[in-house]
């Protein structure tokens, strides 16, 4: 964990609370009895609280302004991701763009063509996938929450995954938080194939939740996608298709050769350690906070990623 | 409020949720019976359910990029806003620069050397000023959302701000959503003078709530703030000063000549036209929802602004 320099209190203002937080760490005082902070926690972490991505599950999103890394949710829709992992496999969005930042919102990226003859051909991916707004829990690892929850009878965590359950459905769902991934749909609740995905960058739009399919999540590089300007069209298009962004190439991280791949490592989020360190955000310690808030946002929830240590003997 | 047009289900994918819902309002049907849409209640409004802002109480932060328009909320931090008009009305801000960028989080701007003997000199603003986490509800008007929240016992608006409130301890204060402004602080709780402002940008960061004196949001402009790019360096400060962002200036509207100022009106926030609103995106009956959430999150309610329309005969 990367240890931040120490600033001068006019500076050090407000602490992080980052969605990529493991670089933003603080600092690491020696513990006298206090709860452990975040930095604290990660800084002892062992190497089995930490899981590599999937290279069959993730996939490279590659601009002129660097790498988005995005890990797919196959257990929450197992259609659409396979269908992402053909369209991927096959180029499908190589050439094509990011052509929709709606502040506080999304951006979306695939076929900005809307005329259906001209739009690109879809290879052997399927253009009609089942509706998976949901999924059955029965079978679904969940670590729940103790949090209250406005929007879902139980949230918690799945694979790494924000998630809501309702135990009288048996259901369960991903959360729209920040960096969440869905494929884009119209009016047919039935219409999305995986080609048209966006990504929240804003105030997690839980209102979606079980109205639209959802994917994956964003676990490197969403600053990439956070900061491009916004459409000035309706919805946030882009009103001059010069504006899009060109998306060089979307591929299977298991298509990549190993030495242009990331070795990425996320936190597990089933065990102890992923526990304690929500605690230590849901009641900051850090001497900066003065009042803990005794509560923590299903979405407020640090996800840290790493880059695999290297092992030294 | 301006009518998008209407996109193709392939692009249309998802229906608007922003901050600055009035230019994104959904198209207008004939309503049969059915609960009015965000677009159809704005449509309806009267001229008495929207205010204008106060010139005294706005600033203006001018960039290369453009306008920033800031409301002040001097009920919530009588002090900090009253040195943050003395500062803008001698022109504290004008040279300095916005010097951090925390994806998810903030952006904070103000006088980015750190050598107090360096720093720009105050006028006859304020050094010290007392701690504005909370202030009392008693007079406070405040319009309570019905829905539960984790992070306060009671939430609603105050004034157009986004608001919590505690009947045990009689007290309020402004919740960090997106979009609003505080005052940093370093580890004492005494430590702000108004001088280093910082803007919320993702994620509601509510464990903030209480533990810093927020002083305003952001009305008009909030993307050029968002769109920054981020800080490499810990918690989101840019490591290379070239990369800060120069701020042209912040001044006070009322001293700002009338021909230059933003004609621009907020809807209020304490009558039935919003208690309609709210509802309108708690349940979303718009055609693209099939299942209305049933559910509101505080940061998630829109806050419309328009520009103020002509007087036709």
């Amino acid at each position: 964990v990367p240890i931040p320099r120490l600033l001068p209190p006019a500076l050090a203002a407000l602490l992080g609370s980052g969605c990529f937080a493991a670089a933003q760490a603080q600092a690491i005082d020696a513990t006298n009895g206090k709860p452990r902070t975040m930095g604290e926690i990660l800084e002892a972490s062992a190497p089995s609280d930490w899981r590599a991505l999937d290279p069959d599950h993730t996939l490279y999103m590659d601009l002129a302004a660097g790498r988005v890394v995005i890990e797919l949710a196959p257990r929450f829709a197992p259609a659409h991701v396979a269908n992402i992992r053909t369209l991927a496999r096959e180029g499908y969005w190589d050439g094509l763009t990011i052509y929709r930042s709606q502040d506080n919102f999304v951006v979306q990226f695939g076929d900005a063509e809307e005329d259906p003859d001209a739009r690109s051909p879809l290879g052997s991916a399927l253009q009609k996938l089942p509706v998976e707004f949901t999924t059955s829990a029965s079978e679904l690892p969940f670590t729940r929450l103790p949090d209250i929850d406005g929007w879902a009878p139980q949230v918690g965590f799945s694979d790494g995954f924000p998630a809501s359950r309702d135990p009288e459905t048996a259901q369960a769902w991903l959360a729209h938080c920040y960096g969440t991934l869905g494929a884009g749909r119209g009016l047919d609740a039935d219409s999305s194939n995986g080609t048209e995905l966006y990504v929240v960058i804003g105030q997690s739009p839980r209102q979606l939740d079980r109205n639209i399919t959802t994917v994956g999540r964003v676990v490197k590089g969403i600053e990439l996608l956070s900061t491009l300007p916004r459409g000035g069209g309706p919805l946030g298009f882009y009103e001059d298709p010069a504006q899009r962004t060109a998306i060089e190439a979307i591929r299977l991280a298991s298509t990549v050769p190993p030495a242009e791949r990331e070795d990425l490592e996320v936190l597990r989020t089933d065990t102890p350690l992923f526990a304690e360190l929500v605690e230590s955000r849901r009641n900051r310690r850090d001497d900066w906070y003065l009042r803990p808030a005794g509560h923590i946002d299903l979405c407020n929830v640090p996800q840290p990623v790493r880059e695999r240590p290297e092992v030294t003997e």
